[in-house]
């Protein structure tokens, strides 16, 4: 985001600055001067919607001194011990609100993690399990610690992890500990004690042994590195592929807007979503308001205690902004890149959206990294996972996503519309009239209330946004924008388990929920340990039987929950290629027609390319 | 394929040659003398199964003097005005054999196209359907004949045409004529014979109406056209993308063989499917003996009559390698580009193709052009259509493929299993160990007979060709390839609507059949007029009851049906957006590991990007 002293008052979307963060931090530590304070996350409040709109239409209107909201900092913070979330106004220096919030929890802290780990290896008792398993000589034991939520086994209040145990065979620290998954586990509380160790199942409805299993010995193998001090034999066929545009890219970026062709956007970034889009126009033609990746959860498959623990809510416990990667240039994407650096962790976001040149937007995940892996003893099989290497086991697990769409389809009031596609009834009757057998039509459905609904594609079930006050001339039909969902299962879990109650986001593929400033994430905004009493099931329960729950002509939010059941091939061993997943977000009736039509036709003379005769190249 | 000249004895699976092509027909003429012959096709017989998997396994041994199958040329032609099909020996320069198709139909043929559009002009009861239309000054009518097949109100022996007229309003060829459609069709016989003309309905359950109406001067408007002489004002804001690949490309190409990195295949051409890929391997193991787009079936879901009419096979009568585009450097592609040309047509196929480099194939199909348009009055609606401009109706209409997988997953004998993901019961009994209601498993049938089978998201149902007889030593199970399908309505027409029994193959999404020679088109080799007596549902039906309807550890064919519901947008007038139908073939414990893992990690040095800071750039 450049140089900040260049920069003058920052647009109302514009994630803090740092300068911001230390004084939304001063600003808490002034109003709880002599308490300790554990920072946890600083970041922007999101002006009201009602104000964020108002200067909006007034930026687009030209105004250059349009009124600002108040500019507001979300300091999660510990003050003495409890979870505390504090609103501070960043124009008056002052703490507008402060909530404490017993028996909730941000998101994972990795010091907190790391002294985890530290006291597992420190307790006498896992110590003596350790050796009892009689390790390889040089072998190193990694903890990986995981936050999990009730299974129902326990009140859990407090914070409690499970600590994972693998080792390593080698002395480089980026050697594949996955490789190696060992038989304990451990449950670690609040204070780092170590509170009860399990020794894993290793077969089909195993109960867990009581008697430490020695390391056998036949599981060490060599095939189950991919980093690069590993890998030394590497393939020498690729040949380099340069992209370049010798005018410049297409779009032009001024500080966090983004101009390109008809398009204009603003780009956000917060250390849970990671990016955020928002005020997505064409030609000055409102889209959407805002558009995230709100939520993802990793729940596994495999029935064995304590495994049902691992289930991960990756944006609400982890942050999608915390654990983005660096994307490299040369790397991960060719041409003129425009990487957005986020002050709370110098990264962009992993998935990639992309607003795309005929008037659609493709937003599109990639899935991949390593497996989390179980052990299991050699010549067992079960059938919760896929054998990927002598020993180790890879889960079956699924990934589910959540696509948060805060429509502004030609302004903020829209509607959802359910379209499907029908044969007509064989035959030659006045209201059925389809004498050859060969018609067909299609219903329409305005949904009137909140609500999940489901995908179905043998009857072409189509989910438009319409803006039912704005008629397209030549149709003579709404302005709407369709949704290309990514088909794929839902939750695998029972609905009525701890994951189900959690998770009630990824029960239907598709809801719609009006308009609530608060309203962002559909598990909740604490999902660590949460019971399953917040999110998108919740607030539709909520405001089932009131006004509020009125969806059409409304400022109503879309939602789509997608992912996929990740039944591992050995070929996702020991890391996985991309997976893709494309949503989509297409005009239908918005434009006067195709809306790229005076693009540019492409020739030889501007983006060239090279023509391959037989073994030979030219021009 | 370069110069013929330089070239030794084709490869069996290699396209024929000019030469050939021109050795096939003399002999045919040759053995016909004194009867007049009208050519349609002449192409590549491939060599039957058996032998030609001899011959690649002796090629791929190393063998050089592999023996050859005979080398055979399919030629189609009219002797004596019947539909004739030889098949020519082009080691010996005989005549293998001569079938006489009475009643049968070849693809479309041009030529006789254009006589029929000469012929509606020139006909006296045309001239004066036109004339009552009292069209604008300057207009020139222009007709387009279209091939049908019965709609049961006609028997039909012979060929048949419907000639739908336009107008254009512009001295330009390239004028959108599709902007104009008329109020009028005919239809035309094979002896050129204006039999009918019908004047088509205008608004819904429109019965034909006796008279002719004046064309109503308020449909002229002035924004359909896309032709670069029409459209003006173009965009000048999309920066040139230029792509090199400084060292070449990754890929070798030697006449119709390709390596790349680990891959290796073979590509062929005919006049119907387009482009054929044929032995495909990885690092020398065998994955596919052939892929092919085998049929697309376009029918149009308006029921008033003559409309069921609309409804090509576009492989099967018109030809995806007869109609395939030249996509041209710098327009289509970037970077280094290899076109194969066609001898038939100069031209390479549309559909894409591309081993991805992870051991995995992605079909795209990408789905542009000029939606065939129907007039409608002013101020009407009609629920099979959208209106794109003043009087300019839309159809809904499907587009329905068909992919043939011939399998050879590790060699000829391969069995397609049937996997599902499924939730356990909540407890925690033996049978069904849930106890915390987050387990689930999976299912898995083999098929054992021939059969049509359907796809279903929300079981996770996942089709896996795999080789029984190959066991992957690291996981246990059966090495594979799955099928990542494009999940797409089916037909609408009704089952048994004439549409329903020529297009049987639209009635499933996936089919498992027993390899035969001859078992290529999913319609049946003749689809022109086609009354449904051939084709994968015939095939089937007929062997149910015999041991060859056996599929399990067999020579097996997959076949995908796939394709898209298009009710028209604006937004897909007077050009359609490509819309992208993706396929995929990914390995399911086939190798022992990540496939890819040796590719070097790109970096900066070797592909060049350029980053961008807010307006500036630098490398």
């Amino acid at each position: 985001m450049g140089d900040a002293n260049k920069k003058g008052k920052p647009q109302p979307l514009d994630p803090l600055r740092p300068e911001e963060i230390s004084q939304a931090a001063g600003i808490v530590r002034e109003s709880n001067r002599g308490k300790k304070i554990f920072y946890r996350a600083i970041s922007l409040v999101e002006p009201p919607k009602k104000d964020l709109v108002k200067f909006l239409d007034s930026e687009h209107g030209g105004n250059r001194d349009a009124v600002h909201p108040e500019r507001q900092a979300r300091v999660q913070a510990y003050v003495a011990k409890t979870l505390h979330e504090m609103i501070v106004n960043l124009d008056t220096a002052t703490v507008a609100s402060t909530t404490p919030l017993p028996g909730r929890h941000s998101f994972i802290d990795t010091d907190f993690m790391a002294q985890v780990a530290a006291a597992c290896l420190a307790d006498e008792n896992i110590q003596r399990e350790i050796s009892a398993l009689k390790l390889p000589e040089g072998a190193t034991v990694v903890v990986e610690p995981w936050a999990y939520a009730t299974d129902g086994m326990k009140d859990m209040k407090d914070r409690w992890t499970m600590a994972w145990f693998y080792m390593r065979l080698s002395d480089n620290p980026d050697a594949n500990y996955y490789a190696y998954p060992l038989d304990i586990c451990a449950e670690v509380s609040n204070s780092l004690e170590v509170v009860k160790i399990y020794r894993l199942p290793s077969g089909e409805q195993d109960k867990l042994s009581d008697e430490g299993k020695e390391f056998d010995r036949r599981k060490i193998h060599s095939n189950s590195e991919y980093h690069p001090d590993f890998v030394q034999e590497r393939r020498t066929t690729t040949k380099p592929y340069h992209v370049s545009q010798p005018e410049g890219p297409s779009f032009s970026i001024e500080e966090n807007h983004v101009s390109w062709e008809k398009w204009t956007l603003r780009v956000g970034f917060n250390y849970r979503e990671g990016m955020t889009l928002h005020d997505i126009r064409f030609e000055g033609r409102s889209l959407f308001h805002r558009l995230s990746l709100a939520e993802m959860f990793v729940p596994h498959g495999d029935p064995r205690c304590p495994y049902p623990r691992k289930a991960a809510f990756d944006l609400g416990n982890d942050g999608a902004g915390i654990n983005a990667n660096n994307l490299k240039l040369g790397c991960d994407c060719l041409g003129y890149i425009k990487y957005f650096d986020g002050w709370l962790s110098t990264s962009s976001g992993e998935p990639l959206k992309m607003p795309n040149v005929d008037g659609s937007i493709f937003y599109e995940v990639r899935a991949t990294g390593i497996m989390s892996t179980a052990p299991i003893d050699l010549d067992t099989k079960v059938p919760w996972g896929t054998i990927v290497a002598p020993g180790v086991l890879a889960p079956y697990h699924q990934h589910i996503f959540c696509l948060r769409m805060d429509a502004a389809i030609d302004g903020p009031q829209n509607s959802l519309v359910v379209e499907e596609s029908h044969p007509i009834p064989f035959g030659g009757d006045t209201d059925t009239y389809n004498p050859f057998g060969v018609g067909y039509t299609t219903t329409s459905q305005v949904i009137e209330k909140e609500t999940g609904l489901d995908l179905d594609f043998n009857t072409n079930k189509t989910f438009k946004i319409i803006n039912e006050n704005v008629t397209n001339s030549t149709t003579g039909t709404s302005v709407g924008f369709k949704l290309l969902p990514h088909y794929s299962q839902l939750l695998l879990a029972q609905p009525n388990s701890w994951h189900g109650k959690r998770a009630r986001y990824t029960s239907h593929a598709v809801w719609v929920t009006r308009y609530h400033d608060d309203e962002l994430f559909p598990a909740g905004r604490f999902t660590m340990q949460s019971t399953g009493d917040d999110g998108i099931g919740s607030w539709i329960e909520q405001r089932k039987d009131g006004d509020s729950s009125s969806v059409r002509n409304e400022d109503i939010v879309v939602w789509h929950t997608f992912g996929s059941t990740h039944n591992p091939r050995i070929e996702d061993w020991p890391v996985m290629p991309c997976e893709k997943m494309m949503v989509g977000l297409k005009p239908v009736n918005f434009f006067q027609g195709n809306p790229a039509l005076d693009v540019q036709i492409s020739t030889q003379e501007k983006n060239r390319s090279v023509l391959v005769h037989g073994a030979g190249c030219e021009n």
